[in-house]
């Protein structure tokens, strides 16, 4: 098991303090519930407590900050199996940090891990919900929260158990630039397919033919959109990879080819708080399709096979890391409103400490 | 390959007439395309001609007529394949007839065939387009348009391709006293399924857990049918085999367990003209479920199977045979209507001749 999608440590600052005065560390927390598309200003800056170690835990210093789509339903209290938030609290998520203090014999000072720490400078965990990163030599630790990551295993499970694509068919990847849909991309074309890119803007659609090796792209919402992506499938589409807003999910169906594989993996819109995404049936029907609900948390055995495929990919060039940068953990609200509103460009990453 | 799916000749009447009068028999004939739900005047008795046997041909007089749901999507010109009919062309449909003249030395006279003759007294087809009728010693010839027919084989494939059900598992059986839900039931219960009925009145509730052998029945559209159904469900629901509308399929969407299946094998309200069914993605996200698109041509294969399970589930009592006949082809408009109005108990068969 590489991977801990356990409960997020980001409460115990609302323990009862100690009668010792804590550290404190930077934090973004909630200051209101987004509503639609997250603001920057619905997150904001302070401090909070580092509490001390008990038996077991380790005290990691944050480095890299992975920001993810999911985040927004976590936010809104819908996210699977999270509790809701209370405003005040540090917004959950993931980063590769390095153990500052421990009191765990098998995660020793100086481990880099992967673990969720929220959004803050140091979080202090228990040792057995921190990972250590491995990735190959010469790739960025970063890449643990992308391709060798969360997203990296959504795209592999999505592909392998879902997608299921054979040599020549055509596979269409909505977001097809970002954390999950560049990665997805290399593992289609690796098995063969011809992948075909939904993406938001021009500049995303050279990224994607020019740097991620997509054979077409085509942005959406643009005038006669759809004839652009029937015409970049002339013989249907085979596979689809969804993770947009509702027009390109009907879109997409409307052209699929006979059996085609269908995998939901992420509702951009419906996260956003808009009308819930709906799947036309006839069409469905009309393609004898099978269609695929996602969720990466089932996939966790495949992490290891997931891992060997990203490092020979990467190895072979058919993976190009694509990763946003974004310094300082105060820039991460911004950072997470410019993903939510599909202006982001790859994987993004909030540089917090070095 | 036991069906033939193949055109149907209804059209032949508009055949440049032949220099000799031709015998003419009673048919049904489009008047009017249905708008909504079909009404019996939409369809009228008119009298056609049977034109003379070529080579390979075979003159079938019809017996029983087959009612099915699909016929809704042709009226309208919409079902998958077929060319668009015409006002004033004969109803298509399948029927088990005897042969009573015969120009193919494979198909003699006497032969009982199942075929597409069209709704007509008699109907000149090729030879090679009729399937002999194999049904059981002690088993009505019309089975073979149910149980053994096309309804059938639809409820074996999405049963055993599709629903999978392991033992105990809840399946849940949208018209479940339809000509494909009451045989699909007894098809999972021998695979060790609990089933549960969603079903449109009070007497179909009566018949599917008193005759059919359903655990429960819930009848939509009624106050609080939801939590009934919820109830009726206490694990949630594994499987499901959709065939009803889009309330009902929403409702039992919300209702599914992690990995459930999804069948969609038929659409009542867009048959009828009512909007497009729509399906919520996020519920299938949630259950990570598997929904798949039924088209029951792509399943000839299992036609076999189908018999072999059919045989031993009527012989062994599991399989109870649920038909609604109606005597004389006048008879058929207003039985179509009531089929698509969701009035009819068991699968639709009109008794034409004897």
């Amino acid at each position: 098991m590489v991977f801990h999608y356990g409960r997020h440590p980001c409460r115990r600052e609302r323990d009862p303090p100690s009668m010792n005065a804590q550290p404190r560390v930077p934090a973004i927390v909630i200051r209101r519930r987004p509503s639609g598309l997250p603001q920057p200003d619905d997150l904001g800056l302070a401090e909070v407590e580092v509490p001390e170690l008990a038996d077991g835990d380790v005290r990691v210093a944050v480095l890299d900050l992975s920001l993810d789509p999911y985040l927004r339903s976590t936010l809104a209290g819908r996210h699977l199996g999270d509790a809701p938030l209370a405003i005040g609290d540090v917004v959950p998520g993931r980063a590769i940090g390095r153990v500052v203090a421990s009191r765990a014999a098998d995660v020793p000072d100086g481990t880099l891990v992967l673990a969720e720490t929220g959004w803050r400078a140091e979080a202090v965990i228990p040792a057995k919900a921190a990972t250590p990163v491995r990735v190959p030599e010469g790739i960025p630790a970063s890449a643990a929260l992308g391709a060798f990551g969360m997203p990296g295993l959504t795209a592999y499970a999505a592909v392998v158990r879902q997608l299921v694509p054979r040599p020549g068919e055509t596979v269409v990847v909505g977001s097809a630039t970002g954390g999950v849909g560049s990665v997805a991309g290399a593992m289609l074309r690796h098995r063969g397919a011809r992948t075909v890119a939904i993406v938001g803007d021009d500049d995303k659609a050279a990224d994607a033919t020019q740097r991620l090796g997509y054979a077409a792209a085509v942005v959406r919402g643009r005038d006669r959109w759809e004839a652009a992506l029937a015409a970049a499938c002339p013989d249907g589409i085979d596979g689809y990879l969804h993770m947009g807003d509702m027009p390109t999910l009907h879109t997409a169906v409307s052209l699929l080819a006979p059996g085609a594989r269908v995998s939901l993996c992420g509702l951009m819109d419906q996260y956003n708080d808009g009308p819930p995404t709906m799947l036309p049936v006839g069409a469905v029907m009309m393609a004898r399709a099978v269609v695929h609900g996602m969720v990466v948390y089932d996939h966790g055995d495949l992490a290891g096979a997931q891992h060997e495929e990203v490092a020979a990919l990467i190895a072979d060039g058919t993976l190009t890391l694509h990763e946003e940068r974004h310094v300082g953990l105060a820039s991460a609200p911004a950072a997470f409103a410019r993903l939510m509103a599909g202006h982001n460009r790859g994987k993004v990453v909030v540089t917090v400490g070095s």
